[in-house]
């Protein structure tokens, strides 16, 4: 096993052409370093036409944070390089290709996506992109499907169980989703004048009972491989494309936590849009952004019921009508952690471009409010929400 | 790493003398061997005055069963002496004391219980022992928590999870618990007399669903480190004393089936007693049987909340209230895994001497069908039995 050291731009290069699959290594001779560099570091590799061929990332040994620096393990390198094989197996549409990986590098080399725009950033802009919260539905029903003890002998499962524990990063969630946002903690941020309604999170027994449910089923219920971070930065976007990257928080949990990260994050565009755009643009940004969240759950929805129904190999899971029975678990843990999305990106550490990008103060202090309270709603009524027009109907009602 | 060999009586004593922890270990002189020999070896070691003073258990590498044979893991030893050190640790009170393993020999030296008996021999007889219950509820409690997400840190709950994956033993559990008796299989073995009432549990939806999400919380929750096998056989008691063994089954799972597993062998008890015992003699043992079952998941919670509200480490779920929330889902899951053990018991290939040892033909067959009957009730019922009293009542409804 080679010994980890961190890539210079010569470095990225060199190891494109071994490991690139580029039909003439050599006519790669240039890379540009486009990690914002706390995490990682992401090189786009050029030919000698200044076309970007192939991408290579590499893990750093820390994470550098507000006013802190931690020590991270380089194994996630591997594990996203081992979630995003799996998850290529089941979906290769929707995962982008991971080309070759080295743990003991914590480098990958992958598919160059440059035709593609990080989601997050087009729905800022109230961009909409046909058909692709259908693919996101597609990509959460496949992966997690095939990943389920529907399908997966136990003895397989139990050995990925192993294979991605991934205590470390699964930490990271642990707190930054569970704990720190109903707590006094020095990560959270969140305008001053939200203090009260922050301070109502804390002493609020049935929140605090749902956000340690949510909690305890994270830690505890090991359903699927999931992705772990599937927020709307985490997905690259075309006319027609969609595909999941980024998935160093894999590990096997609860399904609702992948499917309500997804809905969240479109949940916290929706919030955002009436600070983002003009009053007649928002308003019909938000009405896609529902239909949006539509999409996404009944795509995947439906897509794991038909699965289930050709696919499931489990004796007992098998029995037709079971699946049906278990996605109603799914929604609930769905609309729960999708409430803690909401909360998590607003009141604690890690903000997003449709909230900080909102110019005006008031404005955004008021979609930063309208979040933490849609959250908090979410959070509270998910195991009474019958369905997915019941959650749009509560979202409309919220403001 | 030795070599596994099948060790001979004169192996035992060798072994015994070196591991035992006897004070004179050349006064170790003599084995006898008195296991079932289907799949393990068990020695008791005697000195030189003719007293057993300990046990020398051997896994063998197979299982011989109805018909047929299969290979089992050797790693079940190791996987025995592990969850029972583990639980030693925190309720010696109530769990065998392991002196020594080598998981490549597969054998263990434990302390000698000759002065204890099987529960079960003595429940098939109508005796009672008092505090064996609640002694019962104690080592579930006290074992159950300390192995959770409460109190257990992230990062070794994870590394344990590994630790005791034990792929092999789920199968089986997986198999009998929740496959065979609700499909036709020739592994099942019932009286001819009750074929109607048995194939009424193969097309029973309500019940197909319910048996197939307890299979898959058995896949999936991994809530503690259960024993995995704690009925009535696996319990040594004297008066005053109460002793788990026989815990190769150990894995992480939802705590709810440790639980219904113990009440169910209870269940099994009552069910059986009136075709061991004369009718007044067997209606007082069965007011017993209940009282125990009451004593046992009461002794359990009370200890649960005792000890959640004194030692959870976890930020979350340390919340006040939330362990109170967290039992109910495991007092849901208690009722169907014990519906469970019923229907396995009598359906199933793993019967029990509460019923075997029913003299009468017609009375036997009987107590069999009230014990199906009782299990398929249950299973059906586990999530809307508020509480013990009202699980109580339903079996005196049940008859």
């Amino acid at each position: 096993m080679s010994q980890y050291r961190t890539f210079t731009a010569a470095d990225a290069v060199d190891y494109a052409r071994q490991y690139g699959g580029v039909a003439n290594p050599t006519s790669l001779v240039d890379a540009l370093e486009i990690g914002d560099g706390n995490l990682n570091l992401v090189f786009k590799i050029f030919d000698t036409e200044g076309v970007s061929r192939v991408i290579v990332k590499q893990a750093l040994p820390y994470v550098r944070c507000v006013g802190e620096s931690w020590p991270l393990t380089l194994d996630r390198a591997r594990l996203e390089a081992e979630t995003l094989i799996e998850h290529a197996k089941y979906c290769p549409q929707h995962t982008v290709r991971i080309l070759h990986y080295d743990a003991a590098l914590a480098v990958m080399v992958m598919e160059d996506l440059s035709d593609h725009e990080i989601w997050r950033r087009d729905l800022v802009k109230g961009l909409h992109y046909p058909g692709a919260a259908q693919q996101l539905g597609e990509y959460l029903a496949q992966t997690l499907f095939h990943t389920s003890d529907f399908v997966q002998h136990p003895h397989l499962k139990k050995a990925e169980v192993a294979r991605f524990l991934n205590p470390e990063l699964c930490e990271i969630t642990e707190d930054l989703f569970f704990n720190d946002p109903y707590i006094v903690h020095e990560r959270n941020a969140y305008p001053a004048a939200l203090e009260s309604d922050v301070a109502a999170l804390r002493t609020d027994d049935e929140l605090k009972f749902a956000v340690a449910g949510l909690k305890h089923r994270f830690f505890a219920h090991a359903e699927a491989l999931l992705h772990g971070d599937i927020h709307s930065g985490s997905i690259f976007v075309k006319a027609g494309s969609l595909k999941a990257i980024d998935a160093e928080f894999g590990f096997y949990g609860p399904m609702g936590f992948d499917v309500g990260t997804a809905l969240g994050n479109l949940l916290i565009n929706y919030c955002g849009l009436p600070g983002l755009l003009a009053p007649r643009e928002a308003a019909a940004a938000r009405e896609q952004r529902l239909q949006d969240v539509r999409d996404v759950w009944v795509t995947f929805a439906e897509r794991f019921l038909m699965l289930a129904a050709e696919k499931s190999t489990d004796t007992a899971l098998a029995y037709p009508g079971y699946a049906a029975e278990f996605l109603k678990k799914v929604w609930a843990d769905t609309v729960g952690y999708c409430g803690t999305e909401l909360v998590r990106r607003t009141v604690g550490m890690s903000h997003v471009a449709d909230m900080k990008d909102i110019g005006d103060e008031v404005m955004r202090t008021e979609c930063i409010r309208h979040c933490i309270s849609l959250g908090k709603t979410l959070i509270l009524a998910a195991p009474n929400v019958a369905d997915i027009d019941a959650l749009i109907a509560r979202i409309r009602q919220n403001g």
